[in-house]
């Protein structure tokens, strides 16, 4: 019984906490592409981040992949219908699942999205919520990801920056919000931490996570052709391919982790260890050019 | 009797310190090119950042400038020598003023550079401090410029951070280091807080001021073969242009800037008035390509 493949596609580290999520529920084969010598994606045009991720999909193809992972933000609020369009396996993206996962938990049908500041100005998770029946109050908390890639987790000055972000959004989220959406896939490391400071009545939901369970369910059921609108593969990607194969008797510890990257795999390595919590060794470094 | 048409070139919003340390000393009209699109510069190769930045000198040379500040601390160490070259005017970088500077005022003849990343990774500062008898201790500082973009300038949470990084380069640091170099264009904003948090007996070193220094004593004295060695603007270039007008008798008001960027220009006019200190209004979009 072979384990399936999946590819996933970040435009730095983030998409670690994703493939992490993955990887406790899924055994699999992983490969990794951070397109670390180009982030941050978040600065740059629709165009261009569309042939920065169908670059890296070509690439993570070659590598044999079943299923292709879009775990950032940026680029599956700019470009997923164009990766999805260029990719000839099932893509699924960060935003839809996080999306569908609150408005599953929200009873007030209000939730706040904590993001970066170029998620907010793409507006993709107000959009997606909105198709759920559910009115986000979206905050940019620009300084989480740097706090996160400084590597202070449980620190003092990351619960001080967390207290007066989430501070300000709830002073201007609509009273009835019940949901808090991590909405950048570098926020799963302080989840604890923002456990702590939400209101308890507030559900938090990891879109890593909730990424991670599409797949899942994916893979398993071999339900290509997953419910959601806007970010689940096509029929015609389904036909295009054979069925990913049930993994529930291949042995966890066959996995295989592969990681790419386009910038210093010094810094990679050391970010990753902190993500995965585990020992990163391997990590290539590849050249996509432009 | 006309300005000096000065040219100004920085991967994003950061050479705006240098900007205003220049405007505060010398009336002139500026030009300044932040490359915002294709930031950060310091996750790139020297030969991208190199092609990048003979792209802006292009640009900005095309608007008639007389001398051209690289106000970016990465394209000065990665790409200096290269730029000089391409470039029909004199140039100036920021790493080489402000390591003269802190040689001056070290008696002790040991400092600590703070600065990004990239910046203390390149070692451009050590380098040139090196160069003048000065051994240095590096430190990157990389929450200080999220922390000043998102505009926590006098803000507790900046202050506690500025205290762990100053607490951690002071214990690794030489003791007999009497200089602080403020090797990162952003800090200029931070240096107030800076000086109250530092030892009394350091002096502190703002390369913005210290390259601001230096252009005026170029175009006050025509002095266009300046004297320091990497960075200076080399005769050959003297004798290809025309002696600079002196601008002690131009009245101040007579002063221009002008703003270009790659990216959007609504971020950039709100940071840009935050680092100038003066409302921002007009600022062109560019779009220098690949």
């Amino acid at each position: 019984m072979t384990l399936p493949r999946i590819g996933v596609f970040d435009s730095g580290v983030g998409g670690l906490t994703v493939l992490k999520a993955m990887a406790e529920q899924l055994p699999a084969h992983y490969s990794y592409f951070g397109d670390t010598a180009r982030l941050p994606y978040g600065t740059k045009s629709a165009e261009t981040v569309a042939r920065y991720a169908i670059g890296a999909t070509r690439f993570l193809e070659a590598q044999n992949i079943d299923l292709l992972v879009i775990a950032c933000n940026t680029a599956t609020a700019l470009a997923f219908p164009r990766i999805q369009e260029a990719a000839h396996v099932p893509v699924v993206g960060v935003v839809e699942p996080g999306a569908a996962m609150a408005a599953e938990l929200s009873k007030s049908r209000a939730a706040i999205v904590i993001a970066t500041e170029a998620t907010v100005s793409s507006h993709a998770y107000r959009d997606a919520l909105q198709r759920h029946g559910v009115a986000a109050h979206e905050k940019a908390c620009p300084l989480f990801v740097p706090l996160v890639e400084e590597g202070w987790i449980e620190h003092p000055v990351t619960e001080q920056v967390a207290r007066i972000y989430l501070g300000e959004a709830l002073a201007q989220a609509p009273e009835r919000a019940d949901v808090l959406v991590l909405a950048c896939t570098h926020y799963p490391l302080i989840a604890p931490m923002l456990r702590r400071i939400a209101p308890e009545h507030m559900q938090i939901v990891d879109s890593a996570e909730s990424t991670a369970r599409v797949v899942k369910r994916i893979i398993e059921k071999d339900e290509i052709c997953h419910p959601e609108r806007s970010e689940g593969a096509s029929a015609t990607e389904r036909s295009r391919r054979t069925p990913i194969q049930p993994t529930s008797s291949a042995p966890a510890e066959h996995r295989t982790f592969r990681f790419y990257v386009t910038d210093s795999t010094d810094k990679f390595k050391r970010l990753a260890t902190r993500f995965l919590g585990r020992q990163v060794d391997h990590v290539e470094h590849v050249d996509l050019g432009g």
